[in-house]
């Protein structure tokens, strides 16, 4: 009996947005489209750029609230804010001089369903 | 006031293993650290791989139960299966002729613990 058939008798699993993946095998294009999140993630000044704004006052933080924290160029900065954008993990607005980074939650969120190892039942399930 | 000072102020913020991305700032050591994993999981085979030893029967799975999934070389697998060995995500136990892996739940749980945007109170917190 596999993981998903135990957790499918016990009645307790509820599929999430995403299946996770101790529960069944992610298909191909699921794995393709998941891994480029973390392939963005798998840089050390990337990694705490994304938790340096998530963190922020307000859920958002400019370049200029950024760039004291690395020991990088501004250009380098910009270089990994993009390469995070591009993957979907940021978005960014333009307000005056600066443009402001957000997370999207919605990708955390995805990452994180699939890597739960036990995921509490649903209510009323 | 910092989404950090907010938490605290609240009283419902207990730390998990790791500092929650979206709680504070990750310092420069553990970004590094867990941007390995993160790497590691950055590639569709690696993470596919992954997802089907973590759903397995068992929870473990040799390279005869993972080569027919794919289009690669045992090799090739076998490269895939060393990196996200030596990252930690997995382990391997010989048994007569082949290499039984598992995923490390301590390692999946430990990014899970990281991405989470909403952390429920502990207990008695």
């Amino acid at each position: 009996m596999s993981n998903q058939d135990l957790a499918l008798t016990e009645g307790t699993w509820q599929p999430a947005c995403c299946s996770p993946l101790v529960r069944e095998p992610l298909s191909a294009e699921l794995s393709a489209e998941l891994s480029r999140l973390f392939k963005a993630m798998g840089d050390p000044v990337r990694l705490r750029l994304l938790s340096l704004i998530a963190s922020h006052a307000g859920g958002e933080a400019c370049v200029c609230d950024l760039t004291g924290v690395f020991d990088l160029t501004g250009p380098t900065i910009s270089h990994h804010l993009k390469v995070l954008r591009e993957a979907g993990l940021i978005s960014g607005e333009r307000r005056g001089t600066w443009v402001y980074y957000r997370v999207e939650p919605d990708a955390l969120r995805r990452l994180s369903d699939v890597l739960v190892p036990d995921q509490a039942p649903a209510v009323g399930a």
